[in-house]
């Protein structure tokens, strides 16, 4: 029972546009006493996912003054529960703290045989449980198709687009800059690759996809969406993973192709990882095996020490890094 | 071999913004001899509809000067096919014309035992099978289920909404002014009915749907269908039958609840009639039966004279009338 203290981020104020390290503050704070059933973790990594941008909205003033909310993994230190020894690694929704108390019900034992703890964040973790439903289950891709991935050097699109291609699919990854789509086309193995930040992003996107496509899987929308549903064949899926571009604020965008998904019969299909918790084993145990076999290459974007968070976060939303983006805490 | 003739209606020009009647000219014109295989169709009753606008656009310059396609129903007046004898009933593909000639592969016999002439180009002619579809296969829509239909006056959203309280939804019609309205939820029975005409439509809406909807049919898109998205539960689905005011020409429509789709994973489809052939048939059968059952109920807007077709689809188009549009073409 000895009082302990951390560091911990908390936005400061609702964010006006575009997120801004500024809108962040590192304080020192007390940790709460491990109540029976709780749990003491010191975090080993932060998790930054674009969507948390969602909750630093304008109008969102619950979130001011609090730590921002995320996914950790970490070790347990103290432990009033018996499911979790210390030392054992788990995975929770600590947020950007370096110390937290968590109940023992909310937190996840980490299998660091199957994956190093970081992993558990990214490819075996929400973002690849993620990709994996919405590319089997949603697009129920196969090996004929020819597949669309947005935001495809992303922590979920690089893995939605390997799970497409090692199961036969031609795959084409939109990602921003030469350098990231010589990644898709080198390292992750794609059929092609589409700079969205080129001028000709759209015209590149017609050369890559001759025939069309036939499946699109989401994670961007706006004009790069609109540019994919232009290029879906007849009867064509798209799984809608992510709006990226609505977190970053704005007006809504006015789809110059919505009336494609009439005229050419197109499902379109919004997901929510939740929704399918039954099969969320099933997605670790193949995406791990993908990872066995070499058909799955993983990538991470990290920033070392709490304090980097904010501008790590703002990093992350202009659109720079591969993978999974991760803040390290602590000496591990 | 007798040289005939008969009036006919052509586009004289692409259409610019809304439709006019001045868009169209009435001309004699000289029917082609019926040649082997070929049947000469005297038109009951022309088929008017919303989807016609499309090929009237500005751009499609192969429509001007041609004769208005369209389905018809006719009597065969001459027959050089073994399958159609003088006097039989037919539905064809003979456009705004009091006579054609139609190789006898593109017709199809009509049993008046099962409807009058006119219900084959309504209740159960596409705009019937359109909407069974839709329901029944798109929607899957269940007992359990409260659906929006826009246009429900319509020729198709009447029969979908109908289609959907026969299998024991809760079904709400969405038309334009209190007489439509009133029809909605008196002919057809419908647990609801909103005016998209009232400047408060949107929380009539709200006030209609108090625990949302599961299912969308829509006919219309724009802000008809985005006050829809905003009251679909989580998992719901829309249906994509038809966007009306993108028919109408204008600028892409700017969805505020776009996002939706994703953060409540709604499935939306866009769906179309010839994908569903192997179907048809068991359409007709059901919405055969409903009618038998009077569970369905029919409705026509008729104009007299095939000079009336001009001014008929103008008003169409702008919302006047109910349910299926169509010319009475002769004297029958």
């Amino acid at each position: 029972m000895t009082s302990r203290s951390g560091r911990v981020v908390v936005l400061r104020r609702t964010v006006q546009g575009q997120v801004s390290a500024d809108d962040f503050a590192v304080e020192e704070r007390a940790v709460d006493e491990v109540a029976p059933g709780e749990v003491l973790v010191r975090s080993l990594f932060l998790s930054l996912d674009p969507v948390m941008r969602m909750r630093m909205l304008d109008g969102d003033p619950s979130a001011v003054g609090e730590v921002v909310g995320g996914r950790i993994v970490g070790v347990v230190e103290e432990s009033d529960d018996p499911r979790f020894a210390e030392g054992a690694l788990v995975l929770g929704w600590g947020g950007w703290r370096e110390l937290s108390t968590a109940s023992a019900d909310f937190l996840q034992p980490i299998d660091p045989a199957i994956g190093a703890p970081e992993l558990w964040l990214g490819l075996l973790g929400r973002p690849g449980i993620t990709a994996w439903l919405g590319m089997t289950q949603v697009a129920e891709v196969a090996s004929d198709d020819t597949v669309v991935v947005s935001s495809a050097a992303g922590a979920v699109g690089s893995v939605a687009a390997q799970v497409a291609r090692a199961r036969g699919a031609r795959v084409i990854g939109i990602g921003g800059g030469p350098e990231k789509c010589g990644w898709l086309t080198g390292s992750l193995r794609l059929a092609g690759a589409v700079d969205h930040s080129a001028p000709d992003f759209a015209e590149q996107l017609t050369a890559a996809s001759p025939d069309g496509v036939s499946v699109v899987f989401e994670n961007v929308g706006a004009r790069i969406l609109d540019a994919s549903l232009e290029r879906l064949r007849p009867g064509g899926r798209v799984a809608l993973c992510g709006l990226l571009e609505r977190y970053q604020g704005g007006d809504p965008y006015a789809y110059r192709n919505f009336h494609l998904l009439l005229e050419r019969g197109i499902r379109l299909t919004g997901f929510r990882i939740d929704d399918y918790t039954a099969l969320h084993a099933s997605a670790v145990r193949e995406l791990g095996e993908l990872v066995a076999r070499g058909e799955l290459v993983s990538e991470a974007t990290v920033s070392n020490g709490i304090e980097s968070a904010p501008e790590a976060f703002v990093r992350m939303l202009s659109g720079i890094g591969r993978g999974k983006h991760l803040i390290r805490v602590g000496s591990d």
